[in-house]
């Protein structure tokens, strides 16, 4: 087990989702206090006060966790079904597997790769894919796996059967770091996993390519990263997080994309980390994120 | 009732403090559920997971606030005075009496008039008091009565005297708007309400006077605001906000002051409105803040 | 004179414009110098070193600087006209005369008014108007005329001739603080001065009607403003200046709005002080700001 | 040549110092057209209008600069000499030979190395130096030499002496990336080279040791980084750079720290960049930054 996995030892997340009524969130940590729970921090949030939609995020700390797991999870599924909730019940020390796909430039790709060194992302990397070579080395050298996927023209369902290849079964997370690349929707509908990229602009402004030089000849005075989850619909899945920072009119395209690639890994990274921790629940085209 | 009040009517906010143990939150969020209230949100913090602090803010829903509060009370009592925690119940609806101290310069109470006028802050405001009478009629046209009381010189015991008169029994809050005069300790023991203050610089930086032209000497480069309860020790009271903006060395300290005021107002805003809607708890000399 | 045309006396701004070449900045500096001018800023910027456009914006004082006005644009022609440059020379002490239009809402007008008063816009404001009377009490209380010209239904012909016989003549900038009237394009070719707009939303993003609506609906994490000089193309003209505000899922569009309103208020009021001081030159449709 | 040296070939800088005079910006700007240099940017600050200190950095391009630079520096002298006015010319082209002096934390340390390798830092850096071995590795792999120098008990004269061995002639700049050892006086007279630090806390808050404990202990809401010229008053030096980022009350120092690793290395590479491009004139215990 590693550092961060032993620490996580003994904390539980609980993602609590239904339809708001009153005393849900006494009746969700009575639960809690009866299979001897101790609650660290609870968070929710109900779209309306009046037959609105409920969300939680609670996290507990329990002597012995794993054991008990199997039985907590009977008690909240006989008391939540019957209310027509839902809930998911995640050990903190299982950190989520995450996949990387990258292109040639690195900037988000070693973030995350080092902020994983630190500590700081509550995830294992098994792998890290990528259409080109560049990156291999650096991507080995903190002790990753690295598999060379080349696009090959148009047709690009021979790459991604081979990256299906790899991911299956192995990740609970793809990021596109980066990754220049439009997957396919079959790709979409069979890889189980959510899947996390980074726009490099303020979206909705600037959707699809060459968000830099549409920032340049808009003139906008500040550029901006988006981290959302990937839909069929290009850019247009729930954002995560977002950030932006200042530009001028002295700034080429060129400028503005490497000022840019600091706001993108850091809004990327940030978004893995919020995933990773069970922060971020869909809703719809939206996301809640408990942060 | 005023909209802002008939909004928050029914509405109630508890506050909870006390060493932590096993089951608290659960002990509180059903007593809330037996007395029919549905909780809308709902914060904590625990300085320690073990043998730590235990802080909550819990607001809650209830048709018939009012009349049920005693029975509330009388419950809590039960239920919290054997664990040794303390809390506090209060009806929203129940607007903070906000007195504003200010001097000459008027952009924080001004801030303050106007974004209560806008619905923006839960307080009502009886009465704005300011040792000049330049602010009189600004004051006045928000229909908020003005009282002048001069400082007289190096004893301010009478005028302090006269204010200690005027604000007794009347509010719940005082805030200092940029009044530029030092409360005695005298006064505040006798004062009985808490006094927020807004300094002139990024905190614990440049404590006491002349805090712009201090940041010009050091050359640095950002200023700020911080405001704070006021204590004995000038400047060292519990910090409930503070924010920055950029600055550069083509500013004179006159500059920094101009272009620090838009800090000043929106600091001392936030501040105010996160204490009125009892999101501010003090802890020792730090404060714990649920936004 | 007012005490800020009386601080700005004798100083000058120098815009120059037209295509680069070797020696330009020379040429202009060494003219101030020999008409006795003391250049106290200089900013300049060129699209490109080789064949771009080149943008120059000087500041300097002379003694006596009215009287020598005649002296030097004469020099200017003479040394400017021959390299195919444009220039423009403005006294600082002529304050640009700025009309405001403003509807119901008055976070944007106040802000331009209190500011003004504070001596921090170098404008005069020989009048507002609106199609509501609401804010008529305000306006006039710093001392500024209002007008009231309803909007009459779908046809707007005769609230704009309203306008124009009011403006005409009598200013060198329209602001439109919320004005949320689409002015005709006939309006725009009449006005003759340039016309400054502030849009509720990070433009391109949301462009028209209902941002904060369609800012909850996309579920972005940043909302924004931008001010920008109006064209015939809806929200399309020359960004002058933009900025963000943080937002979270727990804030209904109306939240959005109320917080949205400090950013339109500061992101406007900093648009119009660099306008009225000449810092800001069109280029097509994107600006060159030297602040 | 270095891919940047060569973009940057035939760009000269030059400062200029000195008390300010009339028509002194036109005697420059007409002694590079007479040089036949094409002036790219310029910038320039007066302490004061009447009797100030002036300071101005202009960027030129000249074909064939190199064989060109006596010559300039010849009539620079004859000009400029007799004004009482100091001047320093720079080719672009000659980067600043860079040592980092690093501890065990990499953060600060990477982060140059990194945006050095991206083009983005105008220097060379000849070696890094660490009192660990940790960061040994990583720095060889970017291709920079690395030498071990122990801190060896309190007397440091030793290893401060083979540190001087290391860097004598070889370098024009030193770089503290969290260092962590305070440089002895002697070491500071004889090192004849700038020396920036990167001290984790918003100076003049927290001066010394510990600042992430001492803001925890404080209760601040932000947390910064500052960069600074070295000087025998520890962290009394110029500061060059500073930012901000926010905290809450459920951070720990040790959590402040983490996050505040960011804003360091973030505060220090733009210091770098902004030095090695002789973008910072020292004024006193002040700078001017022309960014």
């Amino acid at each position: 087990m590693t550092d961060l996995a032993e620490k996580r030892k003994d904390y539980a997340t609980l993602i609590v989702t239904g339809p708001d009524q009153s005393g849900l969130v006494s009746t969700v940590t009575s639960l809690i206090a009866r299979n001897n729970g101790n609650i660290v921090s609870l968070d929710q949030y109900t779209t309306d006060p009046e037959g609105g939609d409920f969300f939680q995020r609670v996290v507990f700390h329990k002597e012995g966790l794993s054991a008990a797991v199997p039985e907590i999870q009977t008690d909240l599924a006989s008391t939540l079904n019957p209310l027509g909730v839902q809930f998911r019940l995640v050990e903190q020390k299982a950190l989520k597997r995450m996949a990387v796909l990258a292109s040639k430039s690195d900037h988000c790709l070693l973030e995350l790769l080092w902020r994983h060194q630190r500590g700081e992302l509550p995830v294992s990397i098994p792998l890290v894919i990528s259409n080109h070579t560049d990156v291999a080395e650096a991507v080995r050298s903190f002790g990753v796996p690295f598999f060379h996927v080349p696009s090959q023209g148009p047709d690009k369902s021979a790459a991604e059967s081979r990256i299906m290849e790899l991911l299956a079964g192995n990740v609970d997370l793809v990021v596109l770091a980066r990754y220049m690349q439009i997957l396919s929707e079959s790709f979409l509908d069979d890889v189980e996993v959510p899947v996390i990229n980074i726009h490099h602009s303020f979206l909705p402004a600037f959707i699809g390519a060459g968000p830099y030089r549409k920032a340049k000849e808009r003139g906008v005075k500040l550029i901006g990263a988006t981290s959302h989850y990937v839909t069929k619909d290009l850019d247009e899945g729930p954002i995560i997080e977002q950030d932006v920072t200042r530009v001028d009119h002295t700034m080429t395209s060129g400028d503005m994309q490497a000022r840019g690639a600091y706001v993108e890994r850091a809004v990327l990274s940030k978004a893995v980390r919020l995933h990773a921790d069970d922060r971020v629940i869909r809703h719809g085209n939206q996301t809640i994120v408990f942060d």
